[in-house]
């Protein structure tokens, strides 16, 4: 992924101390008073910390902005903030947009990082769509950006709106309770990295919100023509399905969040039950071993059976690409009836096999000889 | 709730060894085959046993009905047949539709019980909406024919369109997994009865299957006028709502039924780790007491924790009626620190108060010194 950077280098952000940029009244205003509550309610950090925050220059993120700088000057918080933009090269305006963001950073008296990707070509280098390289070089990006400075914490300005669409987007898939539980609130930024990923408007801010709160602080924010593409399945969701549905329930939106919150904790249980059976059923001990009890694994509810598979295979195979729903009903069939012999190929040709008792997972021999010469 | 039951007593219908009724040809229709699958996937009886159809007259149950006569006579299933019929009364047609249900029913050779009731008039008396009361009257009507001539088990025609209907209504409102796992394939008919209710349309026939099946018999359904009333949100879901959907995916409706599957998996396993949990808390020991030990609750997972806590409620009530997700959330603030002497009041007036480690459930002592006169 070629991610060029541009002459300005990331500092770490002076403490907030310059004269107010903009205007601040006496009282917290209330948008900046749910976000403080929110950001107790999720744990995150005080203490002077580096905190990254992705500026896109739209009203979200300018509002998240915005709002900490009102809780820094206000004292309520003590964090060090660094702004991140990257800039897609995919509107006309991307240009603008960037130049505006590091004015406005520089004008709140925070540092800021712009970073440039060519993304139509990493779509075509990666075979992904514009929508999936765009994010995932926008969090190479930031994951960087947090290791240069080491911030222990990345922040994304995703609204409840975000969510709500990101819920309908799966269920119009067929997801289960993985995808319909939507955006995290908090996550970790990558497998590896120890920084987190933080979403502080998720929860509570809807995108009208946010945007009231630009103009409050008479900030035009910019604006994404993209937004208004329906070539975008997002933008018809937000356009069309979003609005059909406030005809049945004016909160909708809130609605289908307060869903995604069950359903996360719903897969946060279950994923918890199926860590704890795998160590069960590791038939040479916990920790270890490619080969699982069977009698264990047939005796639990099919639907933490099905996540124990999947999670005992991720760990063989190092990740979940290409394996569908239909591969872990494959190998749940291996446990029905007494037979051994059967065996299941998984995409990119490792294989499942049963025999005495046991299911057995074996990578596929060319691949690792090949990986290891 | 008044049934009046009509002149028609429900009688055992006879082996159908009549001459066929219908046209018949030497191999099984499609939609038989698919019929046939899933009631053996579903494990439904045969063995001569007695099986309750509830016929509307709409394509989906003349179907489902023709598809049965069809597997009978084929000699592929031995059950005996009793349609039973509910005039809700509430459509102009409903007088004709009980009629032609009858009629429809003898020239199959099936025994059919018909009753009458006047839903509006049970609508005001249980403050239930017409739909809520027809729902509830039909359900009692099934119950009693299923005790009277000792039936095992209730078929519905629901299909894989309801389905994806009630999944969405249940979105709308903001469900959790309980609520969007939507219709149960196999369910008990009531809490206390022996009897099963069963859909073996649900997971795999499509509304326009049910048509196609009628036609192609040459069975002319009735049309139900209330299925086209746009003041029922079921009728804009359908006629609004999911074909939008299915601009974005033409399979939505299966994609729908796929989730609410998943969905049921995930709630039956948490379901079952809650009774676990239960019996684990219980301080008196396993079965009794309404004293529940915090350590236990306070350290599982918060989708468990609730769960358990509303089960252990549920019991203790009777019921679930009126119990919000925020009189849960209330109870599982007790669990949080050390602090003892704390109390919240459930609807009915039962308490749950926290002391000395323990949460103790209190029914609401003038409920039950009336009960007791």
């Amino acid at each position: 992924m070629p991610v060029k950077k541009t002459k300005s280098q990331p500092r770490i952000a002076r403490a907030a101390t310059k004269k107010r940029a903009l205007p601040h009244h006496g009282r917290l205003s209330k948008f900046a008073q749910s976000l403080l509550a929110e950001w107790r309610r999720l744990q995150l950090p005080g203490g002077n910390d580096c905190v990254i925050i992705a500026v896109s220059g739209g009203a979200d993120s300018v509002a998240l902005l915005l709002a900490l700088d009102e809780l820094i000057k206000a004292n309520k918080l003590k964090i060090r903030i660094a702004v991140a933009h990257l800039n897609h090269r995919l509107r006309k305006t991307a240009n603008a947009d960037a130049r505006w963001v590091k004015e406005f950073a520089k004008r709140l008296g925070f540092n800021v990082s712009i970073s440039r990707i060519d993304v139509k070509k990493s779509a075509r280098q990666s075979g992904d769509n514009l929508e999936q390289a765009a994010r995932v070089a926008r969090y190479r990006f930031l994951a960087s950006m947090a290791q240069k400075l080491r911030a222990g914490i990345v922040l994304t300005a995703h609204t409840m709106d975000d969510q709500a669409e990101t819920v309908l987007l799966n269920l119009l898939r067929g997801s289960g309770s993985a995808g319909l539980g939507g955006i995290e609130p908090v996550r970790s930024l990558s497998e590896r990295a120890q920084t987190k990923l933080a979403r502080p408007l998720l929860s509570w801010a809807r995108r009208t919100d946010t945007e009231r709160h630009c103009t409050e602080r008479k900030v035009e924010f910019r604006h994404d023509e993209m937004n208004r593409d329906e070539k975008f399945a997002r933008v018809r969701v937000r356009h069309n399905l979003l609005p059909l549905m406030e005809r049945f329930n004016p909160k909708v939106v809130e609605a289908l969040a307060r869903t995604a919150e069950l359903l996360r904790d719903d897969s946060e249980a279950l994923d918890s039950a199926a860590e704890r059976l795998l160590e069960l059923s590791n038939a040479d001990g916990p920790g270890k071993g490619n080969q699982l009890r069977i009698d264990l694994l047939a005796s639990a509810r099919p639907a933490l059976r099905r996540r124990t598979l999947r999670l005992w295979m991720a760990k063989h195979r190092g990740d979940l690409r290409r394996l569908e729903l239909a591969h872990i009903r494959a190998v749940e069939n291996l446990l029905v009836g007494d037979r051994g012999g059967r065996r299941v190929e998984l995409p990119g040709g490792s294989i499942v096999s049963r025999a005495r008792g046991r299911l057995i997972y074996a990578a596929n021999p060319r691949t690792s000889t090949a990986r290891k010469t």
